[in-house]
């Protein structure tokens, strides 16, 4: 048994950028030496999400569809320091979450046919970083 | 410290069938003799959910009305190759997530006295798998 | 490798009271003397959420004027028998979560500048009860 622990930063392009990141955490599980076990994958920060989804942008839209509904971004927020988009983006997180977990077997990443990990920036471009942590045999 | 890895499938019914697979970890709690640690039951899919919720039906009906407002199964969407249930489903699946994380005590779930470990089927009948590991003493 | 398990009682004060507990996790890390793995914060309860966000009342407050928005009070719901505030208690449970995961580092939890664990009330006053699991080195 042994903990393997490594970051990786995501330099974000801004506002919506959805970033695949499933093959920066394969080659972690990889560098770990890690057989059987789990890989956790946590956000530093409050206004973005770590999800697992299909990677496909007509998927991406109707999520954006969703939150413009029910968080839209032309509304005045309490929490408006940094603006509207901040202060949705923080609801964003909430309702997604900002750490996905995932299983590894014969030393790699148990995802389904359709699932990629994605790094989901919802306020402005940023250097951001996720720790990445596996547990083991 | 061990890891115990094995996997459920899970046939659903269909369309909003939400199963309750509390049993099924609890047994594989038990195979794997670790008395002290956590159990993760992670969905292999990207249209259902994994959720600890209380087995009521009321529950599960206020669940499906709060999506049919924010989510309308007669809207057009943009994820449209398999119909408005599918792209609805991936957004629901956004918003429930599709993993469960469980304390194991004296080589058992440690769940409260209304907590249930619930599978999700937002999509159509299918053959459904989910990894369950656990990792402790 | 080991396993530290612990449980936190976290007195509310009711609908809405959101309590900090960072701190008390923390001492139990630091109790468990381990040094690198994660942390994980499992409620036992399906009318509370724990979530990972800034600790800034505006947030929370655009929180709040989402979930009346899409879960409105004074809507008569299906899970009637304690009220409509515990109806739409089960699905805020549901959309934002009832655990988080945190990694842990040099024997400290590892959280962004603006990161703080958030233990949420969604029902009444209650004595409330957490299980914290350490896992690592």
């Amino acid at each position: 048994m042994k903990v393997h622990q490594d970051r990786i930063k995501v330099e974000t392009k801004g506002l919506n950028d959805f970033i695949i990141i499933t093959d920066r955490i394969e080659k972690i599980v990889g560098e770990s030496k890690i057989n059987k076990g789990m890989a956790f994958v946590n956000s530093l920060h409050t206004t973005t999400a770590i999800i697992i989804q299909e990677n496909d942008p007509t998927i991406f839209k109707d999520m954006l569809d969703l939150f413009e509904k029910i968080l839209p971004s032309n509304k005045k927020y309490e929490h408006m320091e940094e603006g509207s988009v901040n202060a949705v983006a923080h609801q964003k997180q909430n309702l997604l979450g900002n750490s996905v977990s995932i299983p590894v077997e014969e030393g790699k990443l148990v995802l389904g046919r359709w699932q990629d990990i994605l790094f989901l920036e919802f306020f402005e471009p940023r250097q951001r970083e996720a720790v990445v942590t596996i547990i083991g045999d």
